[in-house]
C-alpha cells in the first residue's frame, strides 16, 4: 500500500494511492499516528481497501499533500552512512552507526516550501531514505528488525551546515529547523519492496542533478540500523530512522554550494516516488 | 502551583500538591500534556482550585508518583553549561550553548527504578533544572523569553558515558535510554519561584553528596536558552530544556565512579521538591 496524507498543514487527514490516483479514507480510518501503528492499523487498512474496492472518494488533483504520517514521538537520523558522502566531507567512515536527532517540529508534505533559517548562509539538501517503524522495537535482534518497520518514505534531511558543525556541540543544532524534514508523498509499506538494498535515489537543484546513489551503497543496512538504534532508545509505532545521504550535498563541493530563496529542490528514491520543494527567505 | 500526576505509568491522571498533601484533578482537567498547555490549562487549573477548595479528594499516600506532565514533543538538553562540570570532563566551556537531544521515551516518574543499559558500564547521574516551555516559541526574544516558560522541573539527566562520548557520532546516543529521564516530582510554575537565578541543587549516590552546585553559576541563564533553542527549532507547549549540570558527576571523578544495581540517587532543587531513584540492573 502506499498511504498519503492531505489537506491543510496540521489538520491532514488520511488516504491512499491507487493506480496514481489519491483518495480519501478520512470515513474510515483514523490518522496515521502512533495510535493506528500500535492497534495494527495496516492489517485492518486492507480490509477496508478490498471492502470499499472502487467506492472511496476520490481526492481533488490541487489538494495539498502533507508528510505520509503524523508527528512521530521522534525522527531518528543515521550520519554518513554511505561511504561516498563520508569522503565528500572530510569524514572518516564510521566504525559504528553516528545517530543523532531531528525535532519532529521539522517535519512538513513533500511539496511544501522550505524556508531558509533566519542567519543561515549554509542551508544544504540531502536525498534520504527513511523507515517507518511499526511496532514498539527495544533491543531488537538484527534478524527479527524488519517485522518492526511497517515501511519507508522519501526524506529530504534538509541541514544547516553552520549551525550543524560550527556552533559547538551536537548536530541537532543544524536539524531540525521549520520545514527542514520534508516526507513522502508516500508511506510504501514494506511487503511492495522487493529489494530494499538496491532502490537508486537522486537529488536535483534547479534541475542540475546533485545526489545519485542506490542504498546498496548503504555502509549499515536497513535491518541492523533498526536493531542498533533500539540498543540506545525505544523506537514507538510512527518513528522515523532516516538512513543517511549519498554524496553530492552542497557541502562536499569546492567550493560549496547551498540553498538561495527561489531554488527547487527535487528528489526520489525508486519505489517511493519524487517530492519537490521551492526553498524561501526566512520570515517570521 | 505545583502541579503532580500520579497512578501507573502510562496511565497517569493529573493532580495537585497543596500543602506538602496531592490531590486527585482529573475530574476537572485534562491530563498535562501539549494540549493542556496550549489552551490555556494553567489560568484554569487555578479557577479550578479557586472553586474547589477543601473538597479536592487526596491521594492515597502509596500511590505512584509520574513525571508532572505528559510524553512531550521533545527534551532538549543543554551540555556543559556549569563551568566547574566543563573542567571536571577536561571539556573547554562553550561559547554558545551546546545543545542535544534526549529521547522522551526515557521520561519515568521521580520515584521509578533507573534501569542500566544492556552492555553499559559507565551509567551516570546528572541532576538539572528543566524548563517546560508553556507555549509555541520561535524566534523569541530573550526579553521576552520567560513569558513562554510554564513552569520548572527536577530532573535527573541520567547518561551512558561510553554510549555518548565513545561509540562514535553526538551524544544523543547516550542519553535516550528507557528510565534515563526522572522528572518531578514537581511542575511548579514560574509563579512560585523568586529567583531562578539562586537555586541550591544537589545530588547523592547512597547518601554520600556528590553533587551541590547553585543556579548562579550556570554560563548561559534560563531565559537566553529559551530564546537561543527557539532560533534552531520550535519548541511546542509542553517541551522541555535541561538546563546542565554542575560539577561532581561520575565521569569527572578519579578513578571514575559509575552507578551499579541497588545503588540509590537522591537529588534535589531548591523549590522543586526532591526525588530518589534506585538503580537496577538490566532485564528486558
Amino acid at each position: 500500500m502506499k498511504l498519503i496524507r492531505f489537506g491543510d498543514a496540521g489538520k491532514e487527514k488520511p488516504g491512499i494511492c491507487l493506480d496514481g490516483k489519491f483518495y480519501d479514507l478520512s470515513a474510515f480510518t483514523r490518522d496515521y499516528d502512533e495510535q493506528f501503528f500500535a492497534e495494527g492499523g495496516l492489517e485492518k487498512l486492507q480490509e477496508i481497501l478490498s471492502a470499499q474496492q472502487g467506492r472511496l472518494p476520490e481526492i481533488p488533483a490541487d489538494t495539498r499533500i502533507g508528510a505520509p504520517f503524523g508527528r512521530p514521538s521522534k525522527i531518528v537520523c543515521i550520519g554518513l552512512n554511505y561511504a561516498d558522502h563520508a569522503r565528500e566531507t572530510n569524514a572518516i567512515p564510521p566504525a559504528e552507526p553516528v545517530i543523532f536527532m531531528k525535532s519532529t517540529t521539522a517535519l512538513c508534505g513533500p511539496y511544501d516550501k522550505v524556508m531558509i533559517p533566519r542567519d543561515s548562509e549554509k542551508t544544504d539538501w540531502e536525498v534520504e531514505l527513511a523507515i517507518v517503524i511499526g511496532k514498539k522495537t527495544s533491543y531488537v535482534e538484527e534478524s527479527d528488525a524488519m517485522e518492526y518497520v511497517a515501511g519507508f518514505c522519501l526524506h529530504n534531511d534538509v541541514s544547516e551546515r553552520a549551525f550543524q558543525l560550527e556552533r559547538g556541540g551536537t548536530w541537532d543544532k543544524g536539524k531540525g529547523c521549520d520545514t527542514f524534514a520534508p516526507m513522502g508523498p508516500y508511506l510504501v509499506t514494506r511487503d511492495e519492496i522487493t529489494d530494499i538494498d538496491n532502490l537508486r535515489l537522486w537529488l536535483t537543484v534547479n534541475g542540475q542533478k546533485m545526489q545519485d546513489g542506490n542504498t546498496s551503497n548503504l555502509i549499515f543496512n536497513i535491518p541492523f540500523l533498526v536493531a542498533y538504534t533500539s540498543r540506545f532508545m525505544t523506537l514507538l509505532p510512527g518513528d522515523i530512522i532516516s538512513t543517511g545521504t549519498p554524496a553530492g550535498v552542497g557541502l562536499g563541493m569546492n567550493p560549496q554550494v547551498y540553498l538561495k530563496p527561489g531554488d527547487v529542490m527535487e528528489l526520489g528514491i525508486d519505489g517511493l516516488g519524487t517530492s519537490r520543494q521551492e526553498v524561501v527567505a526566512f520570515s517570521k
